[in-house]
């Protein structure tokens, strides 16, 4: 009868490149369970494979299927002090059942009925906000409400106070990421609860933010704007811009010039406009425009990386997983797996005439620690 | 009767901030669950704690319990392919029986016998070894041998191949400390197999490794240098010169003059000499000096660290535990509990009369990704 | 009578700090002739001065001056191949009639006549155009035409291969800024010549160039283009982008927010979208705007300033000299010289009913080998 | 008859690439002068010319020319407040006269007679201390005691106090390296005086520096100490550590490893342990060493070096110039001039057996403005 049992466990196995088993050999495990020890011969092929394997599988989310569930939640579920948000994460089905889209990264759709306000609080987990339909939300950030349109990357660095409002008589719907899982598994996480009310001054509605009129201005950067944190002083990367420059690097590529990143396959990251570095300093976030019948090359990269389909329709691969996907369809890829993607060929139904993805990932981790491979490179 | 039962599983709960019970709330609980949904509003307290709650817990190693258990591995279990280390790792307690110090790091004793090779291979995963007592033992680096004796400290960085040899009639044990339980959480990680056999050439004993004789003079660049990896090239950091750099240290206090960390502390920190930033891109390893009598301030810091008690003896505080310390000890502090030492008043077997500590920690990860704390700052 | 004499020549002086007059010093100072050794003792005040005493002078060039000049120049110089450009440099009254504004700034006014063409060549000095007036020449850089129109601002790499043509039949004219004097002091210039025609697909005449497409979308980086060499890859900074950005830094100083560098002055900084740092690595460039009846505080800075009157009109005070300034005036404010400027109250003439300042500087060579000061800081 | 006569003298040429010459152009010329402006196509082949062609020229001083015109400085020259230094300047022949060994390096010698002090000052020029020959002298810098000896290297970053003092019945001669002739070009320059007299405390005179008690152990940073400003913190390089790291390589590359920069020539550049960047921003300081019969191939590079013989002898090729060397003669490289050197086949007056050669450059300056070139790369 032990009154501390270990959480040790050892079994002996036969097996090559294991000790031969005997009673000497078992006792010498019992003698590691009880001083808390674990031999690395046992658990080597676990940790240390030949290249990542994520505990996360491939897997998609509808659109269709996840809105109607936010609208319902809409109904049952009020927004407040406490649960802090209406936002329902997107969980792995390879990882237990956490709310965790992949190792490191949260997505969620968050909804806000007419008139709601979600309270304003702050917390070292880097977060942003894209919108893939609708519009009438503006989140407040350090005071400056920023509106929320289809297209629209609302960035949001750590330890920011924010809150929403719905300045609206309609609910709207749109996708948080964050970087929860990294920050759970890694322990660095803060929190603070702020007011309980945001001033009228908050509640207004302009059509820019304050850090947009200072931030937002190409190659311009404010010589009086005041010193802020980590991540990006801009707050919203509008789809107009996202838009006209994906549409100038296809244009750019059908007159013979450089700029795309394979045939077909236009891309932008949204940047930090003081450093031009990643918005976020755990996140990558990007927009990619693949033209009707175009297809990807199937890429591996370590790390883990989501994407949710902003306009037009396709087939994507991950792994041996394929999809055909359409506007509002979310789907995450594991570290490692390859993943490659097809335009569309009949497609009618998107404002460019092309598979527009959002994606986001964790790869600002992987290059600031230098362990960040591609393949191809 | 469900063909694929979804892993989440959500609970209704009365409380403040939840939703208020209902069929309906029930209802929608169950479309989340099959469409692998977790709501925000049930888990924010567990994700988004108000500081850093570490999973892992303090706890003490005693090397007179870890060295007669690794010295009868050191009998029972060959050292070879597949197996590759005679590596026993301290696990926590409160981390599910996994060989994790602490969620992010890994610390083992490593064993070996008079004549012994470990096999050549490589991995992405950093690591270092620290020689708490004995000699003997060459780690080959990229075909340099390195010699191991009690206060070298031989960082490791990722993707360098490497093996051990025991060139003496004794056995050789030490300390490996590797960022292994951050690259698993993470999926990074690569390995690959070297040669079954080093090469008598690289079977030599020297005194200084080639590492040593082109990158161990200070403030010195060789110029003619081959280009690295990550992680430093100086591939050992000998004991003379911690030593002398820690006495020097206490010498200035004692003076008058700057120089130590705070009265009574010297502290070294092992520095690549090609930027002088940490060792390893993931790891920040450090030698602390407590003069006999002194105790440091407590402090918190976001992420992990492990310590070794390199001499002399002393009490350690972490979070609510408190314990005397003596060579060789080891002991984990978990994420932002506090920590304080005290060397002990009457100490006369250590070599310099004062409590020395080797420290390693998970520090440059979070000051990579802006993420770092430390109260008081 | 000597072979070959020293160009050095030393005087005793009789002098605080100054060895005594004798007839041995004399013959001491007659063999550091010999030996071409100069002592400190006797240069220490013009060499160590106890802050910046420059060579150079504040001035002034009047646009109504210039222009005219640089027409008859359209008329009486050609174009081309050896000559390589019609500029005329602005010189600096005290530094013995060199054509350089500031001893490391180069400022020229440049002219093209109708259907003209400026041949094709790079070099190591960075440069920029900046049109005061007028539309009608694109410049060609790395093969891509780029428009320039007033207000328009088109940094210039060193070593991108370059040419002009005017594509109207309107004469233009616009200012050049060089590193020239820099690079000349320091000896580090390289020059190659081009082709002799440059090709019909680059006398086509965009509205935009392909710098632009790629690069000029706030906030969002081209993840396929290429890489490219130091210095901005975006080669216009159109007008209409500056504008508006001091305009939103006015309107949320009206609205009681944070932004402008001081009351009633809006700045902004040209950047490289690659990185936010200087547009050229040797020059910064920037705009301001004074509200009309604002006035900035004095400053001094280590190196030297160009501004060019791009609006309105107002009071300009470099050290001692003080000038009514009108659009396209010119003047320079050498190295530590207080500088202010009042923004004329009743001026009418203006696009933005305020004083707008368009300004170039050598201060990134001063920030990157961490020399620059300014007072206040 | 003109009042203020311009600086400006224009003259017409016939030439190709010039204007046909005509009253007109005259006329137009005087307008110019008038109005100080230069055009570029008179100065375009000096200002701009296919690689740099140094303003300076290759140049020796022979050690023993120098040393007895110092000695004899030392009876005639006081040395105190007002001439500050007993130092003399290396004057180019082809730089007018100016105490410039460089258009942007300072080299001098500087004496200091038997109990003498030099008064405490500090500037924002950069400068080092380098000792050929003898011991007796300290360098107090920021309070702190530095000694002086055969072979040791001493920088000493701009805006830090600084006195000597000779605490030996015997003078000793060093060599002075500085920035001079880069800042007053640039303008960058500030002076202040010191305490007229330093402390009996400073006046101590120990075998370490405190700086070297800190900052003198490879690959180990002092976590307590005091931040500082540019520059390197450790305050002497000595001889030692210099010696065995450039013996180390020979003895490297004997054995078949990788280390040198070429065959026979060993290389280490003086780090700043804080950031393994060059010592000083506008400097680099480094120590060769050429084995017997050895030869290094020919080099240009963007800048200028200045070179002493610390050992050794041998014959130096710079650009046209072909020199015998021997032990204190200095040589200064032009920027882009070609560079070799051949160590004597029979030297035995050598510590090493071989050739040392200290250099020091403005290569910093270059490779933080991205205009550094070097040809081989």
């Amino acid at each position: 009868m032990t009154q501390n049992p270990s959480p040790v466990h050892l079994a002996t196995v036969e097996a090559a490149g294991q000790p031969m088993l005997s009673p000497q050999l078992e006792e010498l495990y019992r003698g590691f369970e009880k001083e808390l020890l674990v031999p690395l011969w046992t658990e080597i092929g676990d940790l240390m494979p030949a290249h990542p394997q994520s505990k996360a599988q491939p897997h998609l989310w509808r659109w269709a299927d996840l809105l109607p569930l936010a609208a319902r939640a809409g109904e049952l579920v009020p927004v407040g002090r406490g649960g802090e948000r209406r936002a329902i994460a997107l969980a792995n089905p390879a990882l237990g059942g956490r709310p965790f889209i992949s190792p490191t990264l949260w997505a969620a759709i968050q909804y806000l009925m007419p008139g709601e306000d979600a309270p304003e609080h702050r917390h070292t987990q880097h977060a942003f906000r894209f919108v893939v339909e609708g519009e009438g939300v503006w989140t407040v950030v350090g005071r400056d409400p920023v509106p929320m349109r289809r297209g629209d990357f609302l960035p949001q660095a750590g330890w920011n106070w924010h809150a929403h409002h719905n300045a609206t008589n309609k609910p709207m719907a749109w996708i948080d990421g964050l970087d929860i899982p990294f920050q759970y598994a890694s322990e660095s996480q803060f929190f603070e609860f702020g007011r309980e009310e945001i001033s009228d001054e908050e509640h207004i509605t302009p059509d820019r933010s304050r850090s947009e009129r200072l931030w937002g201005h190409p190659g311009l950067t404010p010589i009086g704007a005041p010193d802020g944190g980590p991540g990006t002083p801009l707050l919203c990367y509008k789809r107009e811009h996202t838009d006209r420059a994906l549409a100038d690097q296809l244009e750019l590529e059908a007159e013979g010039y450089d700029g795309v990143v394979e045939p077909g396959h236009a891309a932008v990251r949204f940047s930090d406009p003081r450093t031009a570095a990643d918005v976020l300093p755990t996140i990558r976030a990007e927009m990619h425009r693949i033209r009707r019948g175009a297809e990807t090359a199937p890429v591996r990269e370590v790390g883990s990386a989501v994407y949710q389909v902003f306009d037009g329709s396709g087939t994507v691969t991950v792994g041996s997983e394929e999809w055909a996907v359409t506007r509002g369809d979310l789907f995450v890829v594991p570290s490692w797996q390859p993943f490659s993607v097809r335009s569309e060929a009949g497609s009618t139904d998107s404002d460019s005439g092309a598979l527009d993805l959002f994606r986001f990932s964790d790869t600002p981790v992987f290059e600031a620690l230098q362990l960040h491979r591609r393949n191809p490179a």
